[in-house]
């Protein structure tokens, strides 16, 4: 008996999650993942993994959940479908080295299901990405985050990449800072359903897919710049755009307020939030600084692999 | 000719904000305040007064806005209000002290004005308030800051305090962690509008008298603890509780997210969040520390000055 697209994702996120993990302390050489487990009171539970204080990474969590209950309007409203209960199940990462020559990396993949009145599936959707923070650009980190993602996608099909990478850009936005993006960007896919073109399975093996290759984009970056000297300045500069990420998540990211809108478990919606953080009044890097090039690609996002398909 | 209420209020921010940033740098010492004036695209705009890196002060801003436009959709649904364009003046202050055996103070005191589509007023309100937020629960403190209040209260009508204690309690409350509160509170009050029992007028009276004393509930707290020392330990759990507040501010917080959706000055908007920020994964004080006496009365907000007046 095959398993439900249901099951048969929650086994994929469990196993992910454990290599994941694996891999990040291999790399960290110092700290481990502590392990939470919890249940949510509406329904359902999660694991969340948290490393902190590392040798490399400052703080890192990668979290799964697979939750399910009572979809209150307000959620059902953000998510733009009619339904009154749910399921999800879906892995959440977050990773701060601490130092800033190391992009901060975010990763999430997730599956929803939505239930009309009488528990009959009305919908369904696979959504998640990944996108890069550096606090100093390196056109190759840039190039070499991307072309994984692109070669990801155009296994399944080629016009996926340039649409869930513009998606990105679009998503990642903190619109209060006149569209400063969060980072260089990735890509961002949402509400993938079943449709003529696609199947639900289709979907399914993409998000699986681009779970498995993700460390591939992510750790060649740590072990080019892992080494590198770096000064106070440097770390000042990192904490004030960390301050920028926390404003996305907060004021912006639909994970994050959904989490919290559905009561959510507080601790591991948050863990994503950096762990040092600055705000300053009014903030502007030196005219011609290598600070200054970064703000100028975050508010002119870049393509960063050539795409054959042209998409409008 | 006497002046408009918007006028005269207008006048007496703009003289509030001199005098209180005149008074902080005399008590700090070292740093003085930085003006920036700003102008809103949509109409209106403000002065921003920012000190930093002082004696006593790591960040603190006085600001002032007088702004007014067309009203969104959003706003108007968030305001309770129906009304098409608006004005707004109003003062935000919050004191950041670099001591973690200071409290961080806030307050606000606020005019609005809502027309209807021809332009005639539909609606107009003062609200405002002040709250106080320690990193270590010293009771007189407390008592002091609360007693200030009640006493500007009960010279109106000695029903006010009680009730806009409490709802300051339950306003300034992180809904996402189970109802701990950002302080110990003090006085909030929204929506005062002219009817049969107070006069707008009344209300304008009010308001202006609780920022001219707002500083006599603050100032003693300032002079009592700033010579006290401190620990690497007390920093840490202040940056730790900063965090609560960058959580209240950008989750929850009506005066910041109205200031975002209606396009205000993001800089002097997010001036309130503090300078250095810690987010660690599920911290949690010891059991029968300093720190955990706080966060006790955090999570069951206490009555602090004796009222003569019950109400239910």
């Amino acid at each position: 008996m095959s398993l439900s697209t249901r099951d048969s994702f929650i086994q994929h996120i469990k196993a992910l999650q454990e290599k994941i993990c694996v891999d990040l302390e291999e790399v960290d050489g110092k700290s481990k993942f502590i392990t939470d487990t919890w249940e949510r009171r509406g329904g359902g539970g999660g694991t969340s993994r948290v490393i902190s204080h590392g040798n490399i990474f400052e703080k890192a969590g990668v979290n799964i959940s697979v939750v399910h209950g009572e979809l209150p309007p307000l959620a059902a409203q953000q998510l733009k479908v009619a339904g009154t209960s749910f399921f999800a199940a879906g892995l959440s990462l977050v990773i701060h080295p601490f130092s800033p020559k190391i992009p901060t990396v975010h990763a999430n993949w997730r599956y929803f299901e939505v239930y009309d009145e009488n528990g009959i599936a009305s919908d369904a959707w696979f959504g998640g990405g990944t996108d890069l923070t550096p606090y100093y650009l390196v056109e190759e980190d840039a190039v070499h985050f991307h072309a994984t993602q692109k070669k990801c996608c155009d296994t399944f099909d080629s016009t996926l990449y340039p649409q869930f990478k513009r998606q990105c850009d679009n998503y990642f936005n903190n619109h209060h800072r006149e569209g400063e993006r969060r980072g260089v960007g990735g890509i961002f896919f949402d509400h993938c359903r079943g449709n003529e073109k696609y199947t639900l399975d289709f979907w399914k093996n993409f998000t699986e897919n681009n779970g498995a290759i993700f460390l591939d984009g992510y750790l060649p970056l740590v072990n080019r710049h892992k080494s590198e000297p770096f000064t106070q300045h440097n770390k000042y500069w990192q904490e004030i755009r960390r301050g920028r990420y926390v404003e996305f998540n907060l004021l912006h990211d639909r994970g994050t307020l959904f989490g919290i809108k559905t009561q959510g478990r507080t601790e591991s919606i948050l863990m994503s939030l950096p762990p040092t953080v600055r705000f300053d009044y009014d903030f502007k890097p030196d005219p011609g600084s290598e600070e200054e090039k970064l703000l100028e690609v975050l508010n002119h996002p870049r393509n960063w692999v050539h795409s054959n398909v042209s998409i409008l």
